[in-house]
């Protein structure tokens, strides 16, 4: 297997670096999976052997996040932009009344908001678009209307750096409608609490790896609230009726997925991964904490994402020098987001300390040769 | 690379076989693309290395169809049973008029069938149903309504093993309505008359290799017709005007597809592909024609797939000896589908001559021991 030793540290947003012991497995498997005859690319979806993928794939990740048994577990495709879509075209039919209420913390549930506006009538119950976009507004303010068909949150965003830290207790605001999370970018990171959601749904490409993938979580009785124009490929109904072999799965990005599913179940599962975010986003945030001005993050510390840490430099013509070297010393994909500008250093699951302890590094040397 | 010198002959209908050059490659390049230090999977889309892979593949495959400039080519997801849904959600607005004629000649174009109805007045044009689909409608006998929004036809079932040998012309039958075509099961292995198309979808994992992925062209002018319930991430508009980036696009399925493109054009191109499936459907259909009755197939000689020949045992009795003789002699997934029973050999371009070859060997053999 022809690669280096030592892999450069990959920040990209998504997708997104993987664990080595996943990618050479990958490689070994690809011409002959477990001594079938074929790879798993090649493999008919509704043979043995790639049932039995999809079926431990499914399985582990239910053993990971402790899924209950009330919720389906779907692997779809279209990402977070194709669920902004598909979860009102499931949820809003006729029987659920048309509200749509959608807490706007960064770019990510705003364009979740938006595309909402198809399917019924959907409204911001929060923004935080005067401040910045620099924290998370308390539930206790959220407008949220009686009967809504769903009030769907983004909790963590991927672009804008925040997170949120527990998913709200709608309950306790005395809001009856099921909640509707996308967690594509810190599942895995962190349990979930499943008294409190309906739906659940995570493109894979950020925090598992490959890209055309969604896992959508749904509970059991939210399936057939349908408006009549939801494709049945993308109906969880008709999903979760063929366990997810309704149309062809991306067989593929489902296999590294489990494999990855695999690998975070042996370095301790998710409460290790949960410990680690915390430790690696910490070593990153406090430098910029402690920097001295030379390097900021301007999200209100209780918001602060643990997967995605945008930051610049205060001096910004230095941006081009700082990616240059940072390249050099083997620091990937440190770009912002082109709406935000700036650097973004996401830090996956499979981003080892040793990468964040890198790019402290080189960040510390590159302010002391250039303060 | 531990992998068999000589691996099976794997006739899955899709996901299907794929070249060993190009899962060598794929394996080799896994964790680290062209020196980038990342692993295809790994990679941002909007990094210029993703970027790179994409258009090189856009354009080789533009290259080997020779599809002309007013088409789009969109990387799409969901594949053909998403695509039953989107064609009708991006041809059928209320400006074309709602109605919707469906040519049926298997499973695949009686399901677009199904589906397109709930987005217009959707209705058979035609039917093979009445012959128990074994053969295609001739053209004049269609029944095709003025302003249709579009004519559906899929040019290759899958299932039942029926393949149009070129695309109707719908404007010699006094039709104006765009023709879309339904290729997912045989493109690559013959040219498509592009000035007898507005639109044609390929689920990729057919007779081009990874599941996820789903390739769509479409002419230019007819843009712009979608129904307003269309997702913004299946709008044909949308996903063109983003360049198959408007969402993140199944990345890792379009680097494969992109190696099998390369392998096709270094085999010859789409002229020498539809050479072999010529000389590799006549040498099965031959002998199923010359066996003596121990199998038949059932198609009309003017019907035949090239890529997907399901036949039977006279003897049902003997389909489960059959089939584990053809694993233990190295010919795997033969079996028919569910819905049509029997067996069923898919000869897509990475099935080489021997393949087919060594099939029938078995099958005489087979014959003589149980004839």
């Amino acid at each position: 297997m022809p690669a280096a030793p030592q892999r450069p540290f990959n920040f990209a947003p998504g997708p997104a670096t993987l664990p080595d012991s996943v990618l050479r497995q990958a490689a070994e498997e690809m011409l002959d999976w477990h001594g079938s005859g074929m790879g798993v690319m090649e493999m008919s979806h509704r043979g043995k052997e790639f049932v039995s993928i999809l079926e431990q794939a499914v399985s582990t990740l239910r053993e990971l996040l402790a899924v209950p048994p009330h919720f389906h577990i779907l692997f779809m495709q279209g990402g977070g932009l194709g669920e902004n879509a598909i979860v009102p075209m499931n949820l809003a039919g006729p029987q659920a009344g048309g509200l749509i209420d959608v807490v706007v913390t960064g770019s990510w549930s705003k364009k979740s908001l938006v595309e909402a506006q198809r399917y019924g009538d959907a409204r911001a119950a929060a923004s935080n678009e005067v401040d910045g976009r620099t924290s998370i507004p308390a539930a206790a303010t959220w407008q949220l209307r009686d009967g809504a068909a769903y009030v769907h949150v983004c909790s963590n965003e991927t672009i804008d750096g925040l997170e949120m830290a527990t998913l709200p207790d709608l309950a306790a605001l005395g809001c009856q409608s099921p909640l509707v999370a996308d967690c594509s970018s810190h599942i895995l990171s962190r349990q979930i609490d499943w008294s409190r959601v309906g739906v659940v749904f995570a493109g894979a490409q950020k925090n598992i790896g490959p890209a055309g993938l969604t896992l959508v979580f749904v509970r059991e009785d939210l399936l057939g609230r349908a408006l009549p124009i939801c494709p049945s490929a993308f109906d969880y109904s008709v999903v979760a009726a063929h366990g997810s072999m309704y149309n062809t799965p991306p067989t593929y990005s489902i296999y590294i997925a489990g494999l990855v599913f695999e690998w975070v179940k042996a370095q301790g599962g998710v409460a290790e991964m949960d410990r680690r975010a915390a430790e690696k986003s910490a070593l990153l945030y406090n430098y910029l904490d402690d920097c001295g001005g030379f390097y900021r993050n301007r999200v209100a510390k209780d918001a602060r994402s643990r997967m995605n840490v945008p930051f610049f430099l205060t001096n910004e013509t230095l941006n081009d020098a700082f990616l240059a070297g940072a390249r050099e010393a083997g620091l990937l994909q440190l770009k912002g987001h082109k709406s935000v500008g700036g650097m973004r250093a996401s830090l996956y699951n499979a981003m080892p300390l040793a990468g964040v302890q890198a790019l402290v590094d080189y960040m510390k040397d590159f302010a002391r040769r250039h303060g």
